[in-house]
């Protein structure tokens, strides 16, 4: 039996009964901060110019998107939030691949769920079984056809949306199989569009090609039944090399999910470490910025390079400033989406910290690791090592950490009860006998 | 100035005067046979299922699907008018690339025309230079981008979309080539998918990415502005090797849509000698198939491969079967869709003379050639020598060839007045104020 079909009869055998627990509850973690990062990019202009096209075309009122008054056809919905789920760069990032899982896998699933009006348990095993197969179908093509200038988030997430929608419809292995191949055939998204709105635009057509795949399949829609090991298949075409054992091998006892993880920062993953140096510092000391006189931190090579502006103008560009980042975590406590603020950046107390601010580069540390050392004006040095950056694989964000995140993104567009309310409904979404209850606290009301 | 610049530059400042009459000219004849083809698979099951799907999400009545009662959202319609001008494999065929160019072209292009009633003038612009930019992009990539596995028809079908899309919309140099990066990165299908429904499905796939690629470039939807030369871009990524020279060489002097062709037949390419031949032989003789002793082909070594079939049972199987088509072209004088349906490849009188039918092997022939004997019962041996056969590149179709194969197709969908109608305003369509008028006759009134 071929790869493909060993993925759709997994996918069409497995109840959500079967899943681990652990497993269950990653996908809650994936659900929360899909939305948290969804909700803090709904006011983005790529995202208003895809409502303003969809409200162009029309469509029945299937599906919310997120943070807005509107609800439309699930396949615009999905397409229009999955592209919100990546505007920030702040979605969920798994450990082994350089894949964000859930945008395209949530954003198929949550439309279709509201419109079908699935309960919350099938939400969770579409969410874990769509993510599964993407992250297995990543894995046996990693990394070469990421090095090829694939955008693997989308074109694995392309499977992965078609798997979660095609379980949600309760296809059987050989509509799947077509699904499948509806869904390779349509992966696209090249890297060369990193940093245009098209990057996000990837997963959100992700999402709605998988999704349509699902759709389509189910009313009969036939496509090759082997688009993963046929010779002009997705695995040969796009990658060249790959290993399907990879994609097969532990299925249904070994879930690549649980190597998943989550960015506590809105900014890039270098900063990390020095921003939690100054958190810790600045909570066991109870430091206020006026008596701090000089943060130091020592950082490996990458970090001058990378995330090295000095005077930072723009809120955008704030997440490209270790000094801002160190700057405003001490002021701030934080360094979440509402610290990177073109206001923030160009506040006079705040730039008055930031040139107190030293980057030392140590060939010692890891990227995930920092030393951060604050001298204060009563003559303490107080010094941090931080072995593991929050959130990498040795330290995963708490529960607590993630709902934290999600309400410091969510309230950017819903009223705080109401985010409070949402973020309670995810933890309980096994309870729940209606997504369309969940989903609709997203919507914003008109 | 790169080649994506360079090729939005040139679409952007391209008006109609400026294009060669032949040119003008051979678009016309594109577009008749685009509404021929597509009309006479608007019944197809895969098409059904796309309007069904279409219907379900719903959408603003902005355009036609082709044979239907139906309006939809012009990105819908794209997307099904596409599929269904490639549903027979019967769509017009470039000489030098295996490629069909108008479908993702014209199934972007006329929605868009109907929707904001553009003149037919600017319809066959867009067209001439949307299929201009697909040919030469495929043309910079042919053939390994083919080899390798991707369906040329609907990856550079993406960026021709997009360029008659973008024109219409008169998007200027910098939008057309956002729209061109959002074509590339949408760019997809498998040559796996060929022989299921997914292989149409690609082309209506490529209709519609394409027309959403120029849709959000209008509204200020940013993507790299170099997709085509780009270290990771289309050419690179989905080529590996190419040259970037045939895109651009010659641009507004050379046009490679001359080089364009049209099926006048109903089934593969390597039936088409033997075809014209009996033809030819049944016109000059008034033969009738009673008279027929026996039907002797000298093929090259690839028809009895590919269309060697004996006993066909299907109209479909008859498309694979010289036996058949030679006998059908003898009895009825044609081998169009109207030819190749279950009855008439069932039926007594065909099989019994395709019983008659004798195919001999010659390696001295080209695809492309085939010599025909007629044997009657009085005696007579009449010989017809093909030396290039009809749609070839040596033997275009006259404008009345392609106006009756339009009309056989029309009339499996339309009423003939309104069938002919609709082809005499194509011939004229360039004293079209306003395409709407056109593309509603290719409606059925509900």
């Amino acid at each position: 039996m071929g790869a493909t079909r060993q993925l759709a009869e997994f996918v069409a055998s497995t109840t959500f009964g079967q899943l681990p627990p652990e497993v269950v509850h990653e996908s809650k973690r994936c659900i929360l901060d899909h939305l948290g990062v969804a909700l803090g990019a709904s006011q983005h202009q790529a995202v208003q110019i895809l409502i303003q096209s969809a409200e162009e075309m029309g469509g029945h009122p299937q599906a919310t998107i997120l943070g807005s008054t509107i609800r439309t056809s699930v396949l615009q919905a999905a397409m229009i939030n999955g592209t919100m789920s990546h505007v920030l760069d702040f979605d969920d990032s798994h450990s082994d691949i350089v894949i964000h899982p859930t945008g395209p896998v949530a954003a198929a699933a949550l439309p279709l769920a509201e419109w079908k009006h699935r309960s919350g348990k099938e939400l969770l095993a579409s969410h874990a079984l769509g993510a599964e197969v993407e992250l297995r179908i990543s894995a046996a093509v990693y990394p070469i056809h990421y090095d090829t200038g694939w955008h693997i988030t989308a074109t694995a997430g392309t499977f992965g949306a078609a798997v979660a929608a095609g379980w949600l419809l309760r296809l059987d292995a050989d509509r799947l199989s077509w699904a499948l191949g509806l869904a390779g055939t349509q992966a696209s998204g090249l890297r060369e569009m990193f940093g245009t709105m098209a990057k996000p635009f990837h997963v959100g057509k992700a999402a709605q090609a998988g999704l349509l795949s699902a759709l389509l399949a189910e009313k009969g829609f036939t496509a090759s039944q082997e688009v993963l090991e046929a010779k002009r298949g997705f695995c040969s075409v796009l990658a060249g090399q790959y290993d399907l054992s990879r994609a097969i091998d532990g299925l249904g006892t070994r879930y690549l999910l649980l190597r998943n993880g989550f960015k506590p920062y809105a900014c890039g993953v270098v900063n990390h470490p020095t921003i939690d140096g100054v958190r810790r510092l600045r909570q066991r000391h109870g430091l206020r910025a006026e008596e701090v006189v000089e943060i130091e931190s020592h950082v490996h090579p990458l970090v001058p390079e990378l995330t090295g502006k000095r005077q930072p103008r723009t809120g955008l560009e704030g997440k490209f400033s270790t000094y801002f980042a160190a700057a405003i975590a001490l002021i701030e406590g934080n360094a979440r989406q509402s610290q990177f603020t073109d206001e923030k950046v160009n506040r006079p107390d705040v730039v008055a910290l930031m040139d107190r601010v030293r980057l030392v580069v140590d060939r010692s540390l890891h990227e995930n690791q920092a030393v951060v050392t604050i001298r204060t004006a009563d003559g303490r040095e107080l010094v941090e090592r931080v072995e593991a950056a929050t959130g990498s694989g040795a330290n995963p964000m708490s529960d607590e950490e993630l709902a934290d995140k999600f309400m410091d993104l969510a309230t950017g567009a819903l009223p705080r009860d109401r985010a409070e309310r949402l973020a309670e409904l995810v933890w309980r979404m096994d309870e729940l006998e209606d997504m369309s209850a969940l989903v609709s606290l997203a919507r914003i009301d008109g």
